[in-house]
């Protein structure tokens, strides 16, 4: 049996991370894991003509670093399992198009980058794939035009406001043993606490994360002491309070094991950017430069990554609809070397 | 070894599909088909104030009835695979959230219908899960505002254009015999043949759909005529006209086989649909409402379903940007008597 609890996987043959690539944009460079990524452009265009174009280029290096890294080729990597955060998800199909790979395409919001991995670990954990791509990436400025409003506009921020981080995580997931291995997951359910901002997400998020991780503990029969690090995707500072409050009201207390991929990414103070970072490639950029080496050296031996996403769109948004949230969990472990 | 051949995966243990449900419009509903769906609703916007919400009932109401159908509640469910094609999936978010049941979000345009069904079974052969349900949907109206104009405008449509389906399918997929098993799949790549014209969706779709039932021939080392019927998604009849002809080039002639759900759902004289339907909800629908009842009263042994998508939204298109399409095929068999 590979189920656990009510809502849980736990992997009888654990796939391994065999590599991976984080791909960011100039501000992310600038910030404090500036000098932990594998590709910084200057140039947020990326050479390219649009927004979109710029955003499907982050996905593209990405996943080559990410394939070159593990020394593999194209017709090495069986399914591609990936997203973004733009309408029919553009930044995927155009970025991925030219590797001939056959796709599933995911959308959770900025929770696809847990989803991505969950699903390709799904995937080769039950030997329907030796090797997978998982890939997912946010770029501020085509996500402020897709969420909010076109950057010529320049519109005040408020302080719970996060920034979209303009970057792309790439992961190629397989059956051999590498440094980091995929034990289980824990899928989340969307979440509606009545969160009409869209300015604040990290409030519409933390609820999802609250409910992923309070049924992670439950069906694992594991506390927060279990786990290295509890990392959630892009709560930011305001997201991150709610989301330890709501947990201690629920009997877990993660504050001393919390970190959030919004908080590492931004010198909040320094670079202007409130509550933090989000999208899609925030979490999947800070796990594969931060994260993921801190397992690989034995710094850490375990950490539960939990990427959130706030659904909504502008035309839901418009409608007067709430902005429900979800998250999807992940555990992560370090190979151990003997 | 669940693998087989460059890209497929053939089931060592088949999940079954325990129950479907079809809900569709007014349209659908005066169609050939009308008096096989299990719902039809006069009111094309379901009660609701907004396509979008009307949309989302129709997830609602489709997965309600495929649980009814299989005895089940919510609870029997693990999780969901589901996806629409409207920006940011809003429809399944706000459809399927009252259900509580952890969520896949997934975005294949009109092959999402063929991607939920591939990774819902995946789950189940794998034994991650032993129920789930796959989810899609479209509405004629939503998806009119989403892509091209609004109603109101009241624009001409060239023959090429198809008719996007008001339906949702939903389908539960299991461990447990019953009628239809899954018994393999061929996951597709994108491909982009250059088309340009967001109104002959047909001509985009077909090459992706040549593409993944020439490797499914090749993987599975099988002809046409193993199949009783190969059915695409939305091709309409400009499309099928398109597929028949590529796949004859590579060796394959599909005609005497194939039909199409777009074809099967209007009768496009009669209803001024043009090259047929289209959408997520055309290939789910017809799937349950008159595919499925072929296998399970033995009239047909085996069909190839596969639902095909067009990789457009409104900003790549008007950035310029070709229409890629992509497809992805599930073998369905019969459940033999004995």
């Amino acid at each position: 049996m590979q189920t656990i609890g009510k809502q849980s996987i736990c992997f009888a043959h654990p796939p391994y991370i065999l590599s991976s690539a984080s791909v960011v944009g100039k501000k992310e460079g600038e910030g404090p894991l500036g000098a932990k990524f594998d590709m910084i452009c200057d140039d947020d265009k990326f050479g390219s003509d649009t927004w979109e174009e710029a955003e499907s280029t982050l996905q593209k290096e990405a996943a080559s670093l990410a394939m070159g890294k593990a020394k593999l080729e194209n017709k090495d990597i069986r399914y591609i399992f990936a997203g973004d955060l733009l309408g029919q998800t553009i930044a995927t199909s155009f970025g991925l198009m030219d590797y001939q790979i056959p796709l599933f395409g995911l959308y959770g919001a900025c929770s696809t980058a847990g989803e991505s991995l969950a699903l390709g670990a799904m995937c080769v954990a039950a030997g329907y794939a030796e090797k997978v791509l998982t890939v997912t990436s946010s770029h501020f400025a085509s996500a402020e035009k897709q969420f909010r409003y076109p950057l010529e506009y320049a519109n005040q921020r408020p302080m719970s406001a996060t920034w979209t981080v303009t970057g792309s995580g790439a992961f190629v997931l397989g059956q051999e043993k590498a440094g980091v291995k995929i034990c289980g997951l824990t899928p989340g359910r969307i979440v509606d606490y009545g969160i009409r901002d869209s300015m604040n997400m990290g409030a519409a998020m933390a609820p999802a994360a609250c409910d992923t991780i309070y049924h992670h503990f439950e069906d694992f029969d594991r506390k927060p002491s279990d786990y290295d690090k509890i990392i959630t995707g892009d709560l930011g500072s305001v997201g991150q309070e709610i989301l330890i409050k709501l947990l201690k009201d629920k009997g877990y207390d993660i504050s001393n094991v919390h970190t959030d991929c919004g908080i590492e990414i931004f010198d909040s103070e320094k670079q202007g950017t409130d509550s933090g970072g989000s999208g899609c490639g925030c979490s999947a950029v800070t796990l594969s430069a931060h994260f993921l080496p801190k397992l690989i050296n034995g710094e850490w031996k375990r950490i539960l990554f939990v990427p959130t996403g706030a659904l909504l769109s502008t035309v839901s948004f418009n409608e007067g609809q709430n902005v429900p949230g979800i998250a999807h969990a992940v555990i992560l472990e370090a190979e151990s070397k003997t």
